[in-house]
């Protein structure tokens, strides 16, 4: 992966694997990227860059990663995850984050 | 939007319309947001945010913006569009910029 484009981090879309409905886009470094690799959850941080880590199984409702995909200049991953529980995201208890419309000429 | 947390730049998700696939990600500034919601393609910087203005109908072949979605705090918009013709990303010329899998522990 190429970290050096964003100081240090790189861009993680989070796609239902069941209805492939993008749920939101963070943030996450070299090392976040290896523990969401090896574990069931994905650690990112928030798409502020400057808070805390989030885990999905605090800011979304379980979420387990299915299966991690690259961009084709490595600046990016989408992860694909499935709902293991009610699984809303947790913040606005909406099934994604992108629940608003915006007008188009 | 709020332009504020990425140096007066939001994030971009271009998705599908018909399979919900996630194509690529990249980055706007309020005018490029603008530009798209009053055209049929999208408007967008090259995810490295330094690149010169890209156009969908130069970047990938011919999509068509359908719906445009806010994200819960207002720094990414998800992009839903439609394949007008060939539809492949032009530089790799793959259906989705995401199109390597990483192993998943």
């Amino acid at each position: 992966m190429d970290y050096s484009k964003l100081d240090g981090l790189i861009l993680a879309v989070i796609q239902d694997a069941e209805t492939s409905e993008v749920l939101m886009v963070g943030f996450m470094n070299e090392e976040e990227l290896a523990l969401t690799g090896s574990s069931v959850f994905a650690t990112l941080l928030n798409s502020t860059r400057n808070n805390r880590w989030k885990k999905t199984e605090h800011t979304v409702n379980k979420l387990a990663v299915n299966q991690i995909s690259v961009d084709c200049d490595d600046d990016t991953v989408r992860l694909n995850m499935k709902r293991l529980s009610y699984g809303n995201m947790r913040h606005t208890d909406e099934r994604t984050c992108f629940y608003r419309e915006m007008n188009k000429a």
